[in-house]
């Protein structure tokens, strides 16, 4: 056993004590050093249980740390794309959370500088490393279903977030459609052209009221002639429903939900299953290990990173498009985005 | 028991048959007293096997018949508005397949003849009579899913039609994807308002040579608010897929494919079930007789048939838009379509 | 199309109507010249319905008449090995509902006097036939899992019997199980040598007044090596369950129960799907059919019947020696059954 | 967060290395202070590494450091009721791998010197600890199926151990049905009164050799009236295959095999899905540390362990039931098994 690889944490909020506790639990290779967040004293406690020895107010002091090889960007998104740059300045390593920035410009400038100062780079679309995305991912790329021909994901939250939440997060297409958006890019293994959405208030009025929408049908057009299709709710009764298809010459790959467990139960009602796991944190929990560990890999190692720069960029752009079909209501191609 | 229904059956094609012998087998109290079709010396031995003693060259003979009082029409496309009002303004029921004509204000002149006649009419969506949508369409009505939010069908050929039925057919639009604009307009109990196709040819070039397309997503918005979306592919190698699902304020509502058999085969190489059932005639086996059933039963008691006039129409405005929206690559609301 | 084959069908009851039916309905080169029942006139209305212009009340009114080639007896039990003897004699040939009778001995004089006549003999197993349970036949015949190591049946009636049918029925072994002794006979392609019973009366302590059980284990050895093991229910709450799987060096095969959709719902509740087509009637509808082609087939073209004699007297035997295990609680083996 | 709860692990074999791993990675108030191996020296870097300071060669180092509070006994099964002895007698709580021992007098021993002792004592029973097995108990309590009248499970490993290691295993019943035993103990809620096994040599002639059988189905008797039976294979070609099905009065509770993926692959050659999960280690792997949190919960709370000795003793007891029943060819009741 070498050295161990030394990381800092900057923003201790659910995300960033999830990646930490993965961290501790999974990579005995991996020390966190340092974690920073502005509310340091509130997660004091929290932080020594699992053995993270320096607890800092502020994330310069994690980047002034020379032994400290690389750092998770896991603070509120309109801090990503400065910390990104100041780490990459310092010649950290980043793993960032999505999205990099609401602003196309800014997102690009931080690339540039990641670029530049030759750092790996990897942007927190976990939902790639999920056992049954991989799968079809694999499936399709063996060629068992031939040229993709449509690409279909469906993706539904159990719960509309709270009313303040959709006031800054971006918009349902930016701060939940993206992972989706993403997924059809890693699915396709092409890039979107084109988007036309079809979209309505049908969950809560409120969220009209704030200028978003909460039902979702998006039509997407791909570089390499394929079409596909996302369908979007923010409330689904029976839980977080998860399921992609990609239908090509060949055949079909399909996945459905994961759930607790298989068990049926048989009675005069009918045949009852189990709901789908019940969110993100259920549901992908397991990915959020695996693309921490295909992020040291590739720092260990030196290769690229599985999610790059680009992969942080385009899922914003679409979104951008499919925000502007919806208003518009016309399809966008996606270089009319200018910003 | 007491007196049988006589009905005459004009178009003695594949499916003037089916409806023949499905009468012959599962109606006792209905008689086909005659059948008409143009190469009526070529259908004359099978139709004598199942007992029909009239066989016509000439449907007039049918329409003149004055104990005849219903009939199927079963000719071609072309033929259906005119025997419509032929039929229509003698008194005789109508049960016609689909589509009534490839012109919308044929469609409506025959319309106008069959009310001020007031005989009975339905048209041939039998999907609609299939087991599996008639649930889905009775728990959406049961308000077990809420109000309906999003519709979505799913509807692929196994194979490409010849491209010499292609180039006469209407197009994709009219020919295959009318029996899915007829599901979403039964499944979500609303009309469809707008249309924006997103289409491709994928499957065999020429089919993109004389004009049309082979895979299409279209996406649709409902008067109730509901959004939709069809995806269609003329060739799916797994076979006939044909998968609906009603999502709602309260849940969900999908279907599966039928299968042949329920068997499954564990072996080292994964577990292997059965593909779909292979094309319409085996998959809707059951639904030509139901349609039936309910023509007849409309016509005893004096009730609305299932599926009405506007029923025929309807699908085919839709069918028009999509086609206009996919020509001029834009959303195009129903009541654009002006013929 | 040739001279039609003329039968007669011996008993009304319900099966008897199930049998006639299905001829009229699909049959068209057989006709069914008669029908007798010992309650003739009561049929008299619904044999006419389906065109049976001669009802009589004595069957060797049927066995006397020489056009007729083939009979079905569909009487009560203990008339079955009388009237194959007298049809035998008189050069019918036999499709026999099972059991052919509760005494071997008598069973064995029928088959005798049946071989002799040299006439068709098949037996009512028409699970044979059902899509499912020929499709698991088809794949192990196949070689795909390799030689048969375990048999399993699970047979469970949506609910017990009347509890006078269950005094006259010769027990739950002989009314209900012995289509799963004839089910493992015919996956195994082997014959059971062995038998031990385990069993209960869980459903109704009157079934136990009786002398009969309602719930079963029964253990089973092969000739060929194979184990294998039914259960039996006479009330299963979520309805009628039909199972098979064969498990062999190479894999397994399975069937799951029919339903009558695939129509699943999404609630909070869970995912709801159908339970199993409710009975016998709906579970095996299409299998009254096939066998009946089979046999008329067999008769055409001068070939062995799917189901013969010995498949008629082999599942009684297993009844008997499973009855025998039960009552002396001990594994009995097939030759200690004497008669 | 107080004192951490201070245990030694005994036996650093594959079970005693994978709880090691399970207990640094999921309970931080638990610390492992030292671990004992024969082969102490091939040990020490995998336990370094972990974290484990003391390292001996002599279990009675653990033993007899007095701030140790509970050991994990994973080392040979011939050790087991010896080092429950001792380590009783040291007050030390107890958590024992399967089976105690071959010999049930020394498993009484052992059990009653426990009970004198007063420590905590659980069995490694770590199957009703899956999420599956378990949601089917929760579902059999809540009544929800009514009471209880079958019981099956179908546990076949995916391929057969070495054959060295079936002549010191104890044999099939006690090396592997062992935990099916316990399984329907669980599952029954209640007690095995009456054993039948019918069992075969068909997987491998080798084991027939040694004197062991490879492919079971077992008859079981409960002292609650309801019946059970468990079919076994030493080798799935398709995977290791675990499930269990509970049938009741008012309905029936099933569970399927979990899966790597739900990923589905529909092509021309069928609907392909993912094979079982490999085997136990795979397919278990959550139980081995929900058994840890529970018996550490015990020992927190001062509550019962979930698996107590009892339960160690009475799956050993079926187990001899079933091997005598094989030999014997014929039902064995468990208070014949004297020992």
């Amino acid at each position: 056993m070498g050295k161990k690889l030394k990381i800092g944490i900057i923003g201790a909020g659910r995300i960033g004590k999830l990646h930490s506790e993965n961290i501790v639990n999974n990579f005995k290779d991996i020390e966190i050093k340092a974690i920073a967040d502005i509310f340091a004293d509130k997660i004091e406690d929290w932080a020594r249980s699992i053995g993270i020895q320096n607890i800092y107010e502020d994330y310069h002091d994690i980047l002034n740390d020379e032994e400290i090889e690389a750092v998770l960007i896991c603070s509120s998104t309109n801090t990503h794309a400065r910390i990104t740059i100041e780490a990459a300045n310092r010649g950290k390593h980043i793993f960032c959370e999505k999205p990099i920035d609401f602003d196309v410009n800014k997102i690009k400038e931080a690339l540039n500088v990641v670029n530049k100062a030759g750092v790996k780079f990897q942007i927190g679309f976990n939902r790639r490393f999920d056992h049954n995305f991989k799968k079809v991912h694999e499936l399709v790329k063996s060629g068992k279903i031939g040229e993709p021909h449509i690409i279909k994901v469906t993706s539904r939250d159990p719960q509309a977030p709270p009313i303040d939440y959709v006031k800054v997060s971006g918009g349902m297409f930016i701060d939940m459609t993206i992972h989706d958006f993403d997924m059809v890019r890693y699915l396709s293994d092409s890039e979107v052209e084109e988007v036309y959405t079809n979209a309505a208030v049908l969950v809560d009025p409120q969220i009209g009221e704030v200028g978003d929408v909460d039902t979702a049908i998006i039509s997407l057009k791909f570089k390499n002639g394929a079409i596909g299709v996302i369908d979007n709710s923010r409330s689904a009764a029976y839980g977080y429903d998860q399921r992609v298809e990609v239908f090509g010459s060949l055949g079909a790959v399909t996945v459905s939900n994961d759930t607790e467990t298989t068990a049926v139960l048989h009675t005069v009602d009918g045949i009852l299953s189990d709901n789908p796991k019940y969110f993100f944190l259920e549901r992908y929990k397991d990915s959020f290990i695996e693309e921490m560990r295909e992020f040291f890999d590739s720092i260990i190692n030196d290769t690229e990173t599985p999610v790059t720069g680009i992969d942080g960029l385009k899922p914003v752009l679409i979104g951008m498009a499919a925000k502007k079909s919806y208003e518009e209501n016309k399809p966008i191609r996606l270089d009319e985005i200018t910003v």
